[in-house]
């Protein structure tokens, strides 16, 4: 990107509109020198080539204040911005422009302290930004909150974690949510399996977003069955047009006892079904 | 069955053990002019010859009472009853067994009037089960509620409906909980896709156990992980044993660009993820 060259860029934004995603991610973090003078001119040549590729909104990410504002002259529509944290700096930094572009920003819940393993703290620096976010006229659903998300093989409570926070986001600050999903199964094997796991179990506990490759079937997959269960696929209709013709092979089902059929709402078993733990 | 050959019954009971199967659930009902007189013994032979083959608790599962206790009369160990319902008659036949054999008993939340579509109705009759159980001193705990799960093709909030309905019997009635799993699915493409996104869903929510198909390599992948994300595979044991030496192209995955790397609670995103809605 620096000597010019934007071909991955390119190929990327086209795959993942492609594969469903409803915003694409900008950042054009380089490891300069100066990263305040080199970031913003890279960040808005990387929105206008994304822009002139497709019409899905964008998200300004980047860490260098200079390039946020370059960005919101440059992006069509309503970016998103992210992101701002709960550090003084930022928040002086920030908000002012979120206010001024009237735009939602990814309200990331570290302060100065960084990032605490408290779920309880971290809660208090979202709320603090919300609140500092009202004092500009910032509604609530405008600021999207990442509870920031463990790894769950370093941490066993993670997700526990994430599911309570998730949910007292929603019902007590009323913002949206939204996290970078895969550092979840960080160090773990077959990582694609526990992100599918992960995306119902969000959604489920109310987040709203996800920062993830669009790119893969089986996280996809996780999104659009989540969505269905949820009630926001209203009469199945993703599902239905993305799966009518699905082939089970192709899924990697091996041979199999046929499964019990299900009627709807009655007696639901046969002899052959079997009991699973859950926990 | 009713011929005497039992050879699919023990190669389903070998299959399903071999798959990960906690509990294996024996029905011997047969469309039969008398099911009092041909169920009890079929059922004791099919008990027998399944707890020839493995030690692993079995569910007793059957509508007929005379079969349920010769069956608790059969069954090593401490086996499962499935199941009682809110109607009177069963109460009276089902439950002076539950407390005579001491074992746990699956109940499901409907009465004299049917199935409720209505999760507070649903949730009233479990109580009222959990109520006259205690009146036997039979344990909360050893109650086992199916919500009754309805096809989400059919009716578009049954999904909200069970999360919430499973949060309340585990919050309230502290009882354990579980669903016949794939009636969720029942009449959309690509079943399996559905049933795995409703797994993580459903033990979120606070489920206890499911009657599934454990021979469904993608249903037992969700159970796993969410058994990771829920914290009950202390130090992911489990998923690394299944899982470290997973090949990638063996779940279907295609071509797709190389997804960011997730650090461990840092600043986690590249310029390549994008953002999915998930409502």
């Amino acid at each position: 990107m620096v000597e010019g060259n934007f071909e991955t860029v390119k190929a990327d934004a086209l795959a993942q509109v492609a594969a469903g995603a409803t915003m694409l991610d900008i950042n054009a973090g380089v490891t300069a020198v100066n990263p305040n003078e080199t970031e913003p001119p890279l960040l808005v040549k990387t929105l206008e080539i994304v822009q002139g590729l497709t019409d899905i909104p964008l998200s300004i990410d980047s860490s260098v204040t200079e390039a946020i504002k370059a960005g919101l002259e440059t992006a069509k529509g309503r970016p998103l911005v992210n992101s701002v944290t709960g550090e003084e700096e930022k928040l002086e930094a920030i908000l002012p422009l979120i206010k001024k572009y009237d735009v939602p920003v990814v309200a990331i819940s570290n302060d100065e302290t960084g990032i605490s393993e408290d779920p309880d703290v971290r809660f208090a620096v979202a709320k603090k930004i919300v609140e500092r976010a009202a004092d500009f006229g910032i509604p609530a659903h405008d600021i999207v909150v990442d509870p920031l998300v463990m790894p769950i093989g370093a941490m066993g409570t993670a997700g526990l974690q994430v599911f309570k926070l998730l949910r007292r986001l929603r019902d007590e600050l009323k913002v949206n949510t939204t996290c970078g999903l895969s550092n979840v199964s960080f160090g773990l094997p077959h990582r694609h399996g526990i992100n599918a796991g992960f995306i119902p179990m969000v959604i489920g506990a109310g987040m709203t977003s996800a920062i993830m490759n669009p790119c893969r079937p089986q996280e996809m997959e996780a999104v659009r069955a989540a969505n269905v269960l949820n009630g926001t696929d209203p009469n199945c209709q993703e599902w239905i047009m993305t799966y009518r013709d699905h082939k089970p092979a192709a899924a990697g089902a091996t041979a199999a006892p046929a499964e019990g059929g299900a009627s709807s709402g009655g007696r639901r078993r046969g002899g052959r079904a079997a009991r699973l733990s859950a926990g």
